[in-house]
């Protein structure tokens, strides 16, 4: 597949999982709504921890694992919000500041991390577009670890 | 985008996860790749869960809701598989048989759930089929968990 359509590709499976955040509840209890959104975060960092090794040269650099990698994290990176439910603060919940008190600030760093994702399977590539593509996505990352996730 | 055009999207995000999974050994320690393989479960479970409560109407159908869960399911059911990695049998791990000593039958259960959800994004477009296809995933789930999942 030539990238052009590869990238359509991915662009079209990220829509498709935006739309399905707006479905219905999709948690029986709070509990379901943490574990979800965490394991989300789980295959996002693995497949960051994969990229970020290419960018870093620990890695031999591979365009089609790099792409994979790329989509995965942006089809992924749009699940775990519908799961920040009121409420689902406890069971294992790693918040330390208020997700749903500071909705518009949440929701611009989640849509930041969308566009950094976006740029991320284009960068995805070229190994000087990625190394520069995976400080940007990491960044985004961080930007909303260090306002709401306890370490 | 007309239903066909998105089943060829969802066909080639998959084939692109295939490929991912051959690329190089992804996981520090076992315990990160047992956490890997459930956090994929986790999500394919919950849109399982989704799919099955408007089978049963327990949710009105959404066909496009429907269409996502089907198209995430089939990416993230590739996942899992490349972190059965030896040794990783313990650290949370709920396994009652051995996937590497049954090495054969376990690809076979995955090959199964691989045809299974490829059906399924096909049969999310109409809830008749919807409801078929997925009391057919279901099995092929079911089969797995039956000889290799503790419960």
């Amino acid at each position: 597949m030539p990238s052009k359509a590869r990238i359509a590709v991915a662009i079209g499976c990220t829509a498709a999982v935006l739309l399905a955040n707006t479905a219905f509840a999709q948690f029986r209890k709070n509990e379901d709504a943490v574990d979800y959104r965490q394991s989300a975060f789980t295959l996002m960092s693995n497949h960051m921890g994969r990229l970020a090794a290419m960018a870093k040269g620990e890695q031999p650099y591979d365009a089609e694992a790099a792409k994979q990698s790329a989509r995965l994290i942006h089809v992924v990176s749009q699940l775990p919000w519908e799961a920040f439910v009121p409420g689902s603060d406890k069971d294992g919940a790693r918040l330390k500041d208020d997700p749903w008190a500071k909705a518009d600030e949440f929701r611009k760093l989640q849509e930041r991390l969308a566009g950094e994702t976006d740029k991320l399977v284009e960068a995805s590539g070229d190994l000087d577009a990625l190394r520069k593509q995976v400080g940007a996505t990491g960044a985004a990352c961080k930007a909303c670890h260090d306002q709401f996730r306890k370490i």
